[in-house]
């Protein structure tokens, strides 16, 4: 028996909420995923992260197989135990690290050849081999490796990069095989093209996966043309499989994509903007740099319940920034979280209650 | 009645272990204080700084004066509210960091003038300023401002900025005036000479202080060159006044202090060396960006309680400090400092138990 399983308990229009269920947990669906690029989401501790609300993070092959390997967290027991998180994570493919990381790409029909952007070994990524190294990482829901073009390239450049990318679907799916405790998401590529998102979805599900992705978005095609590929491509997934769009978003992006039927987010947008002493508050992101909160006594965010808002001032916040401490970007992280998974579990309710579509009528 | 009261509670040859009660709280004797410098234990949330033993925390009112201001520390509800730290402070006089950090300074009988590090703005601190300072922080512990010549200076130089020093202390102790619920803590200056130490001493007690602080020392003189001094010095102190060693220092260097009698000390060397990849354990000092430890599944200190050592590996903390990750910072500091206060919790019980000099007799 799969011991991997989506169930969806209330659709409101398009959205849907439900539970993912694996073998280390429970994953409240619309989820938001922290990102845990090199075995941390930075200045947190694991348990803090469990805290906010999250059910899952994400870990990023790419940076894990460079430093410190996948064999060597492998030996080590594997990632959770290696970083401490014992509840679900999915690894990407290493694919879009690639592109935008490392130099000196050589892409072929069998994989991508490319250097590390920490020390300059050159190394080589396939469908295979990106498949072993999630499998030695223990990752609970692993994707396909794809090949990710750049924005703005052209209709003829994405429609060949996705053949490509199919053809190392396959792959990825043979090689991840029949795993009852483990999932396997296929990818969809296809720009900013109906025509070839739909195909891309239609290959993917003769082959056959866990759950489906949506890759290449929120690249720089702006919230509108994001949308309307969101619409032009869910309706070609089927149903009974979560939907995870990668790599969104800003908070308006992630309402307007569960309004239409995505169950999954991954973004470094809370946890980087918290390094940069920028918060999402309930009356709009704040940048606690400004020198108009150097004598705001007030919490950064009223209606929040994190350290950062019941513990400390605005003034406060500002100092730490200002002064480069590193504890405003712990407190600014693990508050940017909390705002994430809040718009979460407000979302999931708003669909359990069937209000979402009213509340949220303007995304 | 005065609320700030010293209780020696057990003695061991010369070492002392009691409470310092404070209207703020307890402080059990000998204390280590975690530098708190510009309103934060650096990489470090307040509640954990508690959690690892620490009856109180030192700030540093160079910094804080400088940004984000004492006037508006004051104006936000003193330093305890602003940083979330309702335990006992103590302040240094600001007259060590001018010497070390600020530029362009220039010292006459009426005080110090200076530029900041930070952006080069003049400041002037004098006895009465320091005082009012640490007053508009809300320390609970202040100390007199007093000149702090460099290692390496003449017997004559070092005489000559003593009674400076000495001259300065009245004026501090004045504009301290009299406080039931904080207290003044005069500095024993005069080098690596006994009979200026003896002078110096002499002096303060003369002022009469609330506690008498050694400093001058950790400088570069050397350990023993240190115990000696402080063997020469703390007979001259009243052994009902609170001794605190400032600025020190390495684990042996305050179990030498303490079997000579001292109460109090503070140093940056476990947050600094936490943040630099450097822990302190029951083994001897480690540097985790050692190679030999990619691999070592075991505990940072099998005897330690803390986080990084319950919870983590020496492969998984090799890997986050060769990655530069703010939690191989908060996870280093954090053991630092519970090694620190395990440290002194241990010295407390010896010599509460007698056995102190027996254990430590070759400090």
């Amino acid at each position: 028996m799969k011991e991997f399983r989506f169930e969806i308990q209330a659709t409101d229009g398009l959205a849907r909420t439900g539970i993912l269920h694996t073998p280390r947990g429970s994953i409240r669906t619309p989820a938001f995923m922290p990102v845990g690029t090199a075995g941390t989401v930075k200045a947190m501790l694991p348990q803090s992260v469990r805290e906010t609300g999250a059910d899952i993070i994400l870990g990023n092959t790419y940076h894990l197989m460079l430093r410190p390997g996948a064999e060597r967290i492998s030996r080590l027991g594997g990632l959770h135990k290696f970083m401490d998180w014992q509840r679900p994570i999915l690894t990407d493919s290493g694919g879009f690290q690639v592109m935008s990381l490392a130099s000196l790409r050589k892409i072929t029909e069998e994989g991508v050849r490319f250097q590390s952007h920490i020390d300059g070994h050159v190394e080589f990524l396939s469908p295979e081999r990106a498949m072993e190294i999630q499998r030695l990482l223990g990752s609970d829901i692993q994707m396909v490796l794809d090949e990710c073009p750049a924005f703005g390239a052209t209709e003829l450049e994405i429609e060949k990069s996705l053949a490509l990318s199919m053809r190392w679907a396959v792959r990825s799916k043979i090689a991840f095989g029949e795993q009852a405790s483990h999932a396997c998401f296929g990818i969809v590529q296809g720009g900013v093209f109906p025509h070839l998102r739909a195909r891309s979805a239609a290959q993917l599900l003769e082959i056959g996966f866990d759950g489906y992705a949506v890759g290449g978005l929120a690249v720089g095609e702006g919230q509108s043309a994001m949308f309307e590929t969101l619409d032009a491509t869910l309706p070609h997934l089927p149903s009974n499989r979560p939907r995870y769009l990668m790599g969104v978003g800003k908070p308006d992006d992630i309402v307007g994509a569960v309004l239409r039927g995505v169950d999954m987010f991954d973004c470094v947008l809370p946890t980087r903007s918290g390094r940069n002493g920028q918060a999402f508050t309930r009356s709009g992101a704040l940048n606690l740099k400004n020198a108009r909160f150097a004598d705001d006594e007030g919490p950064l965010d009223s209606d929040c319940n994190c350290p950062a808002c019941r513990r400390f001032s605005r003034a406060y916040l500002h100092h730490v920034v200002k002064s480069n401490e590193i504890i405003a970007a712990m407190l600014l992280t693990w508050h940017n979280l909390v705002y994430y998974q809040d718009l979460m579990e407000r979302l999931r309710q708003e669909i359990a209650t069937g209000t979402v579509t009213k509340i949220r009528k303007n995304s």
